[in-house]
């Protein structure tokens, strides 16, 4: 007997950037994992049931997930934002390949959401209107020189940058490491986008030049925007600057 | 007076995957500028009126959406996928730059959507499950060695790539010389995806190698994402193979 694994991306957070294929996907689901923030926003039916883990058991729990599908439940694995991105789909993908029996024979799906950047840049103008690359800070899966290295390519090659996962107690200088590094290649006026909870009621956005950006202007569930060298601020009376990319450059690569 | 002006993002195609935020946009709006087939998604109202433009025009579309928000009406421009990712809301926000008194007055606002990449990721696993690049492979709006420059520095640091308009009849050249620069740089191996209206009825899905991969498997409407070197295909028997990018990397930046 085998039963489904599903992977559902909530979006950011506001109950109206949820898709009515994620909310469908949630309601034909017996068994929900994921990190409590995630499942505290579901609205389970008493014959739905949660196991809640720790945020950094990935691997634990998509093969906990894993297996109860294997054994014939219906099971969702929820993320917020899109479930693709720096989320929980690739943890399930990993258990699947290391399981080749039991994991590759059930129907695994994926189901995408709003990934943090889209509303953040949205709430913002349109930060993310050309070329742009997307960069998890956190050094606990990858070596901190192969992020140095990649924000290095991607600055000088003229992308926009949006940072996940870019503060948190037990990473307390990657995020200020990284603005260093910025301002050695951008210039100082770049704008630099910090959005937290974006379309919450507990929303904050802020916008400042990467020459003033400061690390403990985020929190872990901050999404970062820093602007190409072309990125351009609007000024507003009595509302929010936009900030946008224009889609043409003329300007050849650093 | 007035108005107000709305950039909506529809998500790829599936109404399942337009967000209940945007529903209540489309609904709130008198006036709708698109490309006629994002036009052509929505169920308006008979008090509700479309002006079809052109796709290849943005500015000037941008343009005549905001003259007329201006003027006191409650207008929303739609693109398919998310709006601020190659698509209006980057144009929009050049033409309030550009008329800097009725411009930067009205109630202007974004709307996000599930874009292309994500939905194409989804379909096919998690390919985006470290960092990617996100590229637009028009050449219209800037230079080819910039975009070259680009696809070099991101692909030799290891970010994934996903590319947006990919190919068109008066582009035919540029994918076929994107899959030649980034073979000399990843293995022949690394998973190429081919994803076309994720979603819909005509729904295409092809996985070849970067070796392998050739121009005329894609069309304008196609989105791409090639892996980095570490990006790993999983075949299963009688479902097709899972592709997804590992969250961990031990390999130093090339």
């Amino acid at each position: 007997m085998t039963g489904s694994l599903t992977v559902i991306g909530l979006g950011p957070g506001n109950p109206d950037q949820t898709t009515p294929e994620a909310r469908a996907a949630i309601e034909a689901a017996s068994d929900f994992f994921g990190y409590g923030p995630y499942l505290d926003r579901l609205e389970l039916a008493p014959d739905q049931t949660c196991h809640a883990s720790d945020n950094r058991e990935e691997l634990s729990r998509a093969r906990a997930a894993l297996e109860m599908a294997a054994s014939g439940r219906s099971v969702a694995v929820v993320s917020g934002g899109d479930a693709g991105v720096f989320a929980m789909a690739a943890a399930i993908c990993e258990a699947i390949e290391q399981d080749p029996i039991s994991g590759r024979e059930i129907d695994f799906r994926v189901v995408p959401g709003i990934t943090a950047m889209l509303a953040v840049a949205a709430r913002a103008g349109a930060p993310l209107g050309h070329d742009f690359c997307t960069v998890s800070l956190s050094d606990n899966l990858k070596p901190w020189d192969v992020i140095e290295a990649r924000l290095r390519a991607a600055a000088g090659a003229g992308f926009v940058l949006a940072f996940y996962n870019p503060i948190s107690r037990a990473r307390p200088w990657q995020l200020g490491r990284a603005f260093e590094i910025l301002r050695e290649i951008l210039p100082e006026a770049t704008p630099v986008i910090f959005g937290r909870a974006v379309g919450r009621a507990d929303e904050h956005m802020a916008v400042a030049t990467l020459g003033e950006a400061r690390p403990d202007q985020a929190d872990m569930a901050t999404c970062i925007i820093v602007g190409s060298a072309e990125t351009r601020v609007i000024e507003r009376k009595g509302r929010a600057p936009l900030v946008y990319s224009p889609r043409s450059t003329g300007r050849p690569a650093i």
